[in-house]
């Protein structure tokens, strides 16, 4: 198990590189500051976050491998024996300035849990990406979509639909009854198990980190040089608020970092640079706005059949 | 008890009617705006919203009368046998447009416990009010917290000294290692016990409801006519972030709100309008912001002997 451990921490270090790399091309004009962090408990991680760019607002870029004893309140929601843990991935949110692009999520992620005396007792992948466009762009969203589609067939045919069902439920903002974003794929606790070794496990979830950037680049640069109105700058900040609603108040990742321990800036780079708050907004009947969230409400399928 | 219920129950409403009328004369331009609402499992509310004054950027002044079965999630948290609740309060946050006006919170509240055949099992009174300022003004501090403890004396010199340790405990936000505000005081769980009947402490709330106006306005009314720089409403905003961040994650009258299923919106009302989170920022040494973040990290006394 050493060993797809320190595969899969190689791979999300390479993947921060390629992604960073490219989203600085796309941009043209920020670039990356690194934060190297270490946690108490063990391990740390490298935060890459781009602020202020030529077209992206906020974006953070970050791999975490950290490893201990099993904080106690992470014991009880487990419902686990395990005395200490191994986690490492790669976490990303882009947040564009232009309310036509949409913000874009994605994580990839390997977990393992060891007795008392250091054997393993678990070891599971997890990852996903979904979008959260501000107007709906129906190409764009078969676009993503078919990507992730694309990537998962060679592991599986029933995997797309089953993880394209998990992220709608995951990313929904239950006190709003509306899902985040349009989705794409959500999965977790991806074990060993009768049709599928850890290893092919890991070969997905690599290839599924291999989807971000051709499903989510050729829609940055469609909708790059278009110009946008500040009501419509207005109706982003609004819609960002349901982000930071989200990530505050459901969100699993953002709570596992909190009670980890792990480094609050860290975490909490996902959140978006400007944010409104308006009391009970509603869009016009019949406008894109109150499209958008007609979708939201009723999550559609995206992929080609 | 049913007198306790109705009585406070009118004290509220007429509270909230004061302090509106009362904030609309500071504010000079806006009015509130009223929306009833009902709530699908018993009771309702009476949210008040101003927004885009002269002076308030957002003020919301509600109150809300609740009761039907206890949810399941509130059962399993409290722990109790109670099959039935009724509660009424009043909930107050006003975030002025003006970075050099401290934001303040303010809740009233009583709740009552009921067993299957409607038998009243327990009954408590709860509140408090806290100052968020952006910019350090000690004089401003020390009246807001004078003004507590010159209402709460009256009730028994133990009760300020008390509840401003644990209005200091609650808003804080754990993962910042900092406090939200300048504090107030803060009181939960006030039943009839050796000391006090249930009425002694429908007294104290009720008086401690009457604080708030002479704490807050006089503050409101000192820094409203001066000016501020670009520089100063973004600290404002980003620590408007931290207010965000302290609602959502840590907030029990928040989590309570959206598991008994109140009105999103009227829970929500509590975010401020404009928000930002940058990453990682740091107020320079000796800065006015810093010396904010040294107290925030820090809680001092702030009250005459």
């Amino acid at each position: 198990m050493a060993r797809i451990r320190a595969q899969f921490q190689d791979y999300i270090h390479e993947l921060q590189d390629e992604i960073c790399s490219a989203m600085e091309q796309v941009d043209g004009k920020a670039k990356f500051q690194e934060d190297h962090w270490k946690r108490p408990g063990g391990g740390g991680g490298r935060s890459r976050v781009l602020q202020k760019g030529g077209l992206l607002e906020k974006a953070g870029v970050s791999t975490s491998v950290v490893h201990g004893p099993m904080p106690e309140s992470l014991k009880e929601k487990m419902n686990t024996e395990g005395q200490d843990f191994f986690a490492c991935g790669l976490s990303l949110v882009i947040h564009p300035e232009s309310p036509l692009i949409p913000t874009v999520h994605a994580n990839y992620r390997y977990f393992e849990m060891y007795d008392e005396e250091g054997r393993q007792l678990d070891g599971w992948f997890g990852g996903g990406t979904d979008l959260t466009p501000y107007y709906l762009d129906e190409a764009d969203a078969r676009h993503f979509h078919n990507c992730q589609k694309e990537h998962a067939e060679p592991h599986g045919t029933e995997l797309y639909p089953a993880y394209k069902k998990q992220c709608d439920e995951y990313f929904w903002n239950h006190h709003r009854g509306e899902a985040r974003g349009i989705g794409g794929t959500f999965y977790d606790y991806r074990k060993a198990d009768e049709e599928r070794q850890l290893e092919d496990w890991m070969a997905f979830n690599m290839d599924m980190g291999r989807s971000f950037l051709p499903g989510y680049l050729p829609i940055v640069e469609k909708h790059a040089g278009e110009s946008y109105s500040e009501e419509q700058r207005y109706w982003q900040e609004l819609r960002r608020g349901r982000y930071v609603e989200f990530n505050l108040v459901h969100d699993r990742g953002t709570l596992f970092g909190l009670q980890t321990k792990g480094r609050t800036e860290s975490i909490l780079m996902s959140l978006p640079p400007r944010v409104r708050w308006d009391y009970n907004y509603q869009p016009p009947e019949g406008s894109p706005e109150q499209e958008l969230v007609a979708v939201l409400q009723n999550p559609r399928p995206w992929a080609d059949e």
